[in-house]
């Protein structure tokens, strides 16, 4: 059975001139056209399968409101840049997004957490095309995960500031990539864990392979500044405004991993789990405040982002 | 005109039990089928496109003959052990192999330089059944690269040790995820260079992105030892008989970023381009012995590697 809805974006990068825009489209059409979820959709020398050449973002998608979609769209702009790949065409992936989102509930009804996956590749080797894909589907049920996960530090191999030093690398792009964010998740099950926090060669905490990481202490609520190759996050943003709405004072900067221990509570946070407290850090336990997590959660997933939609054309 | 031979392979990892592998393949089924290389082959929730989880090696064909199968079915089992993937069924991946030489010669014609690529993922998510692609087709034309390349030297951001340290960065080990290959040779670009030698953050020298580092020095030809998270070259290996049986010692032995600048000759050595002699690293030049280098091609692409088969059925 088949319920995910499935876009191909035909016109997922703007083009580099309007002449250009012009040639590539024509009027009515949306850059978007639904194909066939349960078929195959990727030639086999698309860079996106031969080299994980491409990025992707991941929403949630509640009540029908794809949440934080604006800041979605630039990340997934940003990541775009960082590998040198066309600027994608923001209007175009904004439109196919809320079309997936309603085809997914006209077949299958409004209740539940979706969620919309955003992949744009380099496209089929040698035709120098990106390609793109908008698909929504059910998530993930996250309620045991939104009351606690234990989670262990991992060595990420590069020191803090490798995305200055080496770009190449790639550090805080969202690309597709991401083999070694699953070869940890695996590393940490077998250590009895459900999830990691990275950590920089020269000590600094890092961020979680899919999700950021929240560290209160002295009554501070602090995550990791993003110079040291990490993700900017959506959710994260979202939890310093309900920190900040309870008086509490929010910070970026370097946290060492020996900070990490000594925190009074810590969360991993991310766009379609939200927020989950951590229980043990390695070897350590940590208390949580259930119903101080619960309202963070109840607070994120409340969010309806009072965003404009800019339109670029 | 679609001239490229694709094979789904669809018993691509040995079965856990021999009676699972009843269940999974009937007599007569070869494991592969022909597949359409002009359609979309990969479903979009393959964890090879959208998580770039998976392996691959690429092999030479020369005159029909897949050059160091057994070295490369070798080596696809080594990465695939590295990501907790399925062991391969080497059987399947062999036969699948020549039958699309063999396909691709019976409809193109028998001349020239073919390659052949392997593609192993972890399959459709939730699905815990690997996929598997092989493709046959025509090669690039390295002609050009084998008179001489310009080289940098680029900063991999991981120490030497980090394979042992960190196995989940899963240095060492050919995964889909090389984005940032492609990432170091869009930057060797810029610096005007074709290509690109990596160094650990501590100094050593270790492999290109695509290649393996030939140093002549003192008469001595080595290469970097490969317990630095460097992949296990075939053609190194080739390249290492071929010095031998001209009287030059080889070694592997870790080379420090100082040593490789002060080498008499460098070369970058691969599957598909065989031997790239290196006229320029970073600002300083080297002289080419451009017979010694024909000599060096000649002799890779005439191997036959008197292999045997080894059926495992």
């Amino acid at each position: 059975m088949t319920r995910a809805t499935l876009l191909t974006v035909t016109a997922p990068t703007r083009p580099a001139s309007a002449d250009e825009h012009g040639a590539d489209r024509a009027a009515g059409d949306a850059g978007f056209v639904l194909a066939d979820f349960g078929a195959p959709q990727v030639r086999i020398t698309d860079l996106g399968i031969t080299r994980g050449d491409g990025v992707f973002e991941t929403i949630a998608v509640i009540d029908g409101h794809p949440q934080a979609l604006e800041l979605h769209l630039g990340r997934l702009a940003h990541s775009a840049a960082l590998l040198d790949l066309p600027e994608p065409d923001a209007a175009v992936w904004r439109e196919a997004v809320l079309a997936g989102v309603a085809d997914y509930r006209s077949r299958n009804g409004d209740g539940g957490e979706l969620f919309a996956k955003l992949i744009l590749t380099r496209g089929i080797e040698g035709e120098g095309r990106p390609s793109g894909w908008v698909f929504v589907d059910e998530g993930e049920d996250f309620s045991q995960q939104r009351l606690g996960i234990r989670v262990v530090t991992l060595d990420r191999g590069y020191r803090h500031d490798v995305a200055e030093t080496s770009p190449w690398l790639l550090a805080g792009a969202k690309s597709l990539s991401y083999a070694t964010n699953r070869a940890a998740g695996r590393e940490a099950a077998r250590r009895g864990a459900d999830d990691v926090i990275f950590v920089s060669s020269d000590g600094y905490a890092l961020e979680g392979p899919t999700s950021n990481v929240i560290v209160l202490a002295d009554g501070v609520v602090r995550t990791p500044q993003t110079d040291q190759g990490i993700l900017a996050g959506t959710t994260q943003a979202a939890v310093f405004d309900f920190f900040e709405e309870r008086g509490y004072p929010t910070e970026y900067r370097r946290i060492s991993a020996d900070e990490l221990r000594d925190a009074e509570a810590l969360w991993l946070v991310s766009s379609v789990r939200q927020a989950a407290p951590i229980t043990a850090l390695d070897d350590r336990e940590y208390p949580v405040d259930a119903a101080l997590t619960a309202d963070l959660n109840a607070y994120l997933l409340a969010r309806t982002d009072l965003e404009h939609h800019h339109h670029h054309h």
